[in-house]
């Protein structure tokens, strides 16, 4: 199977796709990017959407809901906000994301309910909506191919670089783009669809399709990281596909497995740029488990070592203490055999059998000290096995999130 | 009912125990107390355990339920030591144990089931038993009443302070005294007894109306505080009881329901101790969820939100953050309606019918600026409730636990 090529590019370099980005005056710093506009100007755009678990969702993550069953999978615009989740905002908070959408859908003589709306930002702070409505001509004017770059940048809260994937394939001997942007620092927990990422393509997907291909690719990129374990009220994952590449992607033939190659390649990088921009994170960590009887085996533990303090304090230290990590492991829930273990910080062995090996210290040391480092976890009890990434936890973290608010 | 009155003395007041404390090396600190000897002369003293559900348990946990299970809840002495948990170290560390008890039994004339074993400190590096074995005929030298105070601080590892209750009251007439020690401050997670707790009492009660008592007072004490989420491989809760007040106890009379009133005060003010000492602590935090449908949504509730990283920090910058809150409470998996809820700090109000009151920021931070203080959240949906507690998240943790190790 050919591979996909990773590209310079924007969340407007699939056939189809204009966007626009714009300082609102929403969040604190007056010229800061805030608000950003992505249309397809494909009619037939089909669309999928994964959500927060969160009881507290947002008005905006319940809007989108309504919409893309409304639509059948349908949608051409995503009007996404900075600086205010709209969350815990009542029906003040449901009323600015239904009068946003339907501005926005007025201007661009879309149906209303072809119009998504996505917010990040703090909690339990009314949205003044007129902020919004007021920028939505000037949004409409400056929508191109070429400002969409600034949109990665107007979706940032406390990330500290934009975060953006460009991949281009071939399908069917047409070039089809994936394109995907994200954000997300803080409050990012790996049961769903983490904080915010727009992807575009100008593959032809059926809306179905798209919906399981996106659940299957979120599955193992987004919900495969933890910065600190908790959930937010406003994560959305939105996937549109143009169709303008000519490339028809059917799920269960050899295009639907090449798209969700690419797919899945770039919800992961997407993903691995969050945990590596996790809130005063140094470095990115990947959790590798194996050698568990079930692969739910294995993500339980994964998700268990990636979400414990002490094991992300450690690494912040670069201190080789294994015993927390089979200590977080012995959490999970999951039977295994503590005696069988192993574990290597990329390929340095710390533990066999359960015990210490008697390590370099400084040898070990060295290899924590890297940038990004790998934590293996082989419990030889199986074949399955199962991947994380996350971050270290710092004195940045305590910093960012002792004064988020105020 | 007579209330329990709080005393000074140590874990050796209850009429039959004696206590010491030595510093056997075992600690990097040359002349630091960590060995401690617990005994009780009295031939028929009842004895009650709770441990770690951890799966890597420490070696000296699978012994103590052993013994326990062996002597059907009779024991005479408790020999712990601080520096080395004595965890992921094989059929090595579980003979140490093995052999500690038995040199211990052997001293005292006590069979070797009567004696149980706790460790704490570092997970991974072998105990040298030879150290304990050493130490054993100064130990027993040394029991008094006077000495066991130091036990306390034997015991101790990252704590900034050491924890001791005694508590005294009547019953059938009679002085009766319940006394505790407990150590803890990271690792701890309230799924079980949480880390180290001995506790000492001269009434008379059979060992299974012990074991359940004690499994009530864990419930709403040691299992009710979080400082990190992280559950350790080493908590261990052990309560001996000589009966040498005369006083009987019977589970289902009233003497049993005023011990069990007396033990589950003094288990909370040791597990209080605990969260205030949490790793890096500033603020002792209590959360209490209240208007819940059912007892269990209350505590899953008060646990998602004493677990929140997001919740903690904020609480420790005095940040009336109150949107992280809810956002917590969202994702325990907990059923209410985001628009009912209130939220105080202490008795100021927050959030009222999930939206913001525009409360005075300088008098919530006031609020929050306390050392102890009280986050209450009522869903208004029903009657039941719950109570946590907690600490705030700093710099402090981060600290200690990047380098504890090393």
């Amino acid at each position: 199977m050919a591979k996909w090529e990773l590209i310079e590019g924007s969340i407007a370099t699939p056939r189809g796709f204009r966007a626009a980005a714009v300082a609102a005056g929403i969040k604190k710093v007056p010229s800061a990017l805030d608000l950003a506009l992505i249309v397809s100007d494909a009619p037939d755009t089909a669309a999928a959407g994964m959500f927060t678990t969160n009881i507290a969702a947002a008005a905006p993550v319940g809007l989108c809901r309504r919409h893309l069953a409304a639509s059948r999978g349908r949608a051409r615009a995503v009007i996404v906000n900075s600086g205010n989740a709209n969350a815990c905002t009542g029906r003040d908070g449901s009323h600015a994301a239904l009068i946003t959408a339907r501005e926005v859908a007025k201007l661009l003589a879309f149906a209303p309910q072809q119009v998504l709306v996505a917010s990040t930002g703090v909690i339990g702070v009314p949205l003044k909506v007129e902020q919004i409505l007021r920028q939505l001509p000037i949004l409409k004017e400056s929508l191109s191919v070429e400002n969409a770059s600034s949109v990665a940048r107007a979706i940032m809260t406390t990330d500290t670089v934009p975060k953006s994937v460009v991949l281009r394939g071939k399908i069917q001997g047409k070039t089809v783009h994936v394109a995907g942007i994200a954000k997300g620092a803080g409050m990012i927990h790996p049961r769903m669809a983490t904080m915010l990422s727009f992807i575009t393509t100008d593959a032809a997907v059926a809306p179905h399709a798209l919906r399981t291909m996106l659940r299957e690719a979120v599955r193992v990129s987004f919900n495969a990281i933890s910065v600190d374990g908790d959930t937010s009220t406003n994560d959305t994952v939105v996937l549109l596909a143009s169709g303008l590449s000519g490339a028809q992607v059917h799920r269960n033939a050899g295009s639907g497995k090449h798209f969700r190659a690419g797919l899945t390649e770039l919800c992961q990088a997407l993903a691995r740029m969050i945990a590596k921009d996790g809130e005063g994170a140094q470095k990115l960590v990947t959790i590798e488990v194996r050698g568990a009887r079930r692969a739910s085996d294995a993500e339980r533990i994964a998700r268990a070592i990636a979400n414990s303090p002490l094991v992300k304090t450690a690494i912040a230290g670069s201190d080789p203490n294994w015993g927390r990590i089979i200590c977080a492991a012995g959490n999970s829930g999951v039977r295994f055999d503590p005696a069988k273990v192993e574990i290597r910080v990329n390929d340095f062995v710390l533990c066999r059998k359960g015990l210490d090996t008697g390590f370099d210290e400084t040898a070990a040391k060295r290899e924590l000290d890297a940038k990004e480092l790998t934590v293996r976890l082989d419990l030889r009890l199986g074949q399955a096995s199962a991947r994380m990434w996350t971050c270290d936890l710092t004195h940045g973290y305590i910093d960012i999130n002792a004064s988020y608010r105020t």
